[in-house]
Parts: C-alpha cells; sequence; structure tokens
C-alpha cells in the first residue's frame, strides 16, 4: 500500500441482501467503519436466494434513510445486484470506490450456495467494476445470529484486501463457522467443494384450498478433498473461495469439436 | 447411444425464462417434439435476468395448461430454476429426464450476459441433476423475433446431444445469431468472452412525482479472442459454450495464502 493510498480513508461500499435492517448488515457496517469510510446500499427488503438478478423490465426506487449513525445508507427496492449497480453509477458516480463488502449474510454460502446467493453476487457484480469486493457469511440462519465472534477475522480479511488486493482474483467468498472466537483456527484459502440441494418439495393447501409447493431440500456434498471451503467449516476454519465469473468448461471445447460438423440434411 | 436407448424416445424438459406464452418457447417445443416427448414447465409470466434466483421464503403455484396441442405442460408462480426443480423433484419425480433444453431466449445470452440470464440458470439447474442440459438464445430481444431459421440447427444440436452427450460437460450455452439460415456460417464451439455492461440509469419522477430509475447501458467488450462467443456471433456462427459451476478462480488460491497468517492483535 502505498503513502498516497494509507493517507486516505478507504471508500467501502456496504450491501447485502438480508436488507437493510438485517442484523448482520450492522455487524458489518461496524467492522467496516473502522476501517474506512462507509457508504451503505443494501435492499429495502430481504432478498435472500437471488442470484445474480436484476431489475431491467421495471422501475427501481432509491430512498436515503438513517439507520447507521453518521454512516450515509440508502434503501433500494431492487435486488442486491440492483444495490451495487446503483451504488457505482448513481450514488458514488464520481467516486472511486476501494473495496465491497457484501453480507454478513445469514447462513452459509459455501459450495453450489454461492450460485444462489444473492450476497455473494452482489459482490462479484462489484468485481466486474473492477473492485476488490469481498462477500461474508456466518453459518447460521436465525435472524438473531451472533455475529459478534466473527467481527476481528472479518476486520482482519478487510484489512489484508485492502493492503495486499486478491491475488488474481477480484472476489472472495468468505464463510465463518459458528463458534465462539477462540474455537475458530484460523483461515483456510480453498476451493468450492462440489455439492447439490436434494429437494423435497412440502406439498399443502393454502386457506382457500388451493394447492401450493414450498421449497425445502438437504445438501448434498459430493467432494471428500481437504482443500474446499465444506472441509475448512467443518474443521472450524474459516473458508477463503478465490471466486470468478467464467463459467467456460474449458476442457469440454475440444471434446465437442464435432457438433461443428453440420448436415443438416442428414438430421 | 445403445439399442435399448434408441428403442424409446427421449423424455425432453423444456423451459424458459421468457414465459409458458413466449414465441420462443413455442419454437423450441415445436423443434423438440419432433425428437422426443416433451414435457414444459415454464414461469407464468416473463423472468428475464431472474438469474439463478429460486422462491425460498413463500410458496410456489403449479398449473397444468393447455398451450401446445398434445404437449403435458404446466406454468409455475416462481422462477425459471424453480421451474426446473418442480419439474424434476414433482412433475417427473419417477421419471428419469434425457435432456433439458431452455429458451428460446429473446435476446442475447453471450459473454457476461450468461451470468444474469434466467434461461441459462435454468439449464444449469438441471445440469446440477446430472441431466444434459442446453440453454438456446436468439439475438433478437423482440418478443416478434422470427425463430425459423433458427429451428434446424437447433434441431441438430438437440440430436447430437442426445447421441454424443456434451464431453467432460453438463451444460452448452446456445447464442444464434439474428440472419437468415443461409447466412448462418455454422456452429463454433467457443470460450465465454470477457466483457461487461455499463450502466446508464435513467432517472424521471413517475406520475405521482416520485423519482425512480431504470436501468439501461451499453456492452463494453473487453476481449478481442477469436475463440469467444462473441466473436462467433459477430462472424455469422452459432455459439456453443460448454459451461460449468465451479467459480472458484483455482489460479489465485496459493497468491492468497498469505490471508491464511492470522494475528488479530496486530491488525
Amino acid at each position: 500500500m502505498n503513502i498516497v493510498k494509507l493517507m486516505k480513508k478507504p471508500l467501502i461500499l456496504v450491501t447485502n441482501d438480508d436488507g437493510i435492517a438485517a442484523p448482520g448488515l450492522k455487524a458489518l457496517v461496524e467492522v467496516a467503519k473502522e476501517i474506512g469510510e462507509v457508504v451503505v446500499i443494501a435492499p429495502d427488503s430481504p432478498q435472500s436466494a437471488k442470484g445474480h438478478a436484476i431489475t431491467i423490465s421495471g422501475p427501481i426506487r432509491l430512498n436515503k434513510v438513517e439507520v447507521f449513525e453518521g454512516i450515509e445508507s440508502y434503501e433500494c427496492s431492487g435486488t442486491p445486484v440492483d444495490s451495487v449497480k446503483l451504488g457505482k453509477y448513481v450514488v458514488l458516480k464520481n467516486r472511486e470506490v476501494d473495496l465491497c463488502v457484501s453480507g454478513i449474510n445469514h447462513g452459509s454460502n459455501a459450495s453450489i450456495n454461492i450460485i444462489y446467493s444473492g450476497t455473494v453476487s452482489a459482490a462479484m457484480e462489484a468485481s466486474f467494476e473492477g473492485i476488490n469486493s469481498i462477500a461474508f457469511s456466518l453459518l447460521d440462519f436465525s435472524w438473531e445470529a451472533d455475529f459478534e465472534a466473527a467481527k476481528p477475522f472479518i476486520s482482519h480479511i478487510i484489512k489484508q484486501t485492502l493492503e495486499n488486493g486478491l491475488s488474481s482474483s477480484k472476489l472472495i467468498n468468505v464463510n465463518i463457522p459458528k463458534l465462539s472466537s477462540k474455537d475458530i483456527r484460523g483461515v483456510r484459502v480453498c476451493r468450492q467443494a462440489d455439492g447439490r440441494w436434494e429437494e423435497d418439495f412440502l406439498e399443502a393447501v393454502d386457506p382457500r384450498g388451493i394447492p401450493y409447493y414450498w421449497m425445502t431440500g438437504k445438501f448434498n456434498l459430493m467432494d471428500k478433498g481437504e482443500d474446499t471451503d465444506i472441509w475448512a467449516l467443518e474443521n472450524g476454519y474459516i473458508s477463503v473461495v478465490p471466486s470468478g465469473h467464467d463459467l467456460t468448461k474449458h476442457e469440454a471445447i475440444s471434446g465437442l469439436k464435432t457438433m461443428e460438423m453440420l448436415n443438416l440434411q442428414e438430421d
């Protein structure tokens, strides 16, 4: 970190997917404001599992709110990714953002959950803009989750990122086990574990007699590696997964070349 | 493909993100029903740019509908990914799905658009279940887009996939240029181009005088490679990108190891 950078406070954009009033967002603001100048832009309602959804077919509202004392804050009617786009292109239009942090999510975003997560997608969107970005999640789905034990580790990871960057990545997905500070064994930089959700839809009828389905399922780990986020979390470590947005399965390209041989008459 | 497989018609799950009544879905059903037994499960309303969003905090409705003559069809109140999950775990619970096709999307899902696309996310969700899956998109946003020229190519790609599989991938993202059949030069298997959206939010006030924002932007290509989907499309080819869901930026792991050196007292 050069001297000029050290002389000014870094500008940190804080967002989440659980909404402007979520306790996890409050905890993250409390950590971030000790490190830099914080601006908060978050959805006006819970937006869990919204993935990388954006609002293109309708208007988005943006209201200035006073939720965190002394912190410039906005709520947005759109998705987590909308919040970041409005942050970059409207609220902080003429300013350079040094870091975007998203969370602290109430619940795990390890393994395949990264794909469904609004928390990670918000941070990922900022990474498209060249901003170093971090998604934080605590392995506790409860609204009353206790974020205190996680705070010093989050502070450490934010400071490390501001000082050293994120190697060849612009985004890290950080998950924190539900443990006391003394039981957290440290930080592991690892890869996304291979796993998926097996669904078991609840089928019921509503008060008007109309049937509905409600998604519920169990996570299936298909990966025994000791270099994964799930392994780290199950063994008491905080997992840090450098993440990107190139979905290409490069190794499959050559094996698919036969698809280029077109003979539509024979099909 | 073995003899037993050839003797039965393949079961093809068809979905999309533009909704059950979209012309692109109709075109895809028309192609798929010539090849296999088709079951349609699609959102009951347009769900563009919903990414990998799922409905976890509320009920989902599923209605049997008669939209395509002789084809078992359902509309779902949830997202494109919800539709596939209901297809797999409710409607086709006891059946083996041979292929999932999603689209034909009205508009491009090449390059970074794959991240925002409900069309691709629906196909990707099926790929998590081990089902070979294809997302089809035509580079024409219009509701009145003409899908006729695309049909023989889509038929070719579906047949190839049923016969040969998808190499080490379970998902391909197929984009089709807006050209006449004779002007389409063929198929290119390629990688996702690096690009991003630069937003330019429209700011206006609604009829009640309340301000709103409406997302609009332009695509910035940051990739001059001739092995990309954008290059293929700009040169008159159909692009086929084998795609996955491991977001780990593996090459960044070793460069981030310093983050594991914790000294919280010194922070």
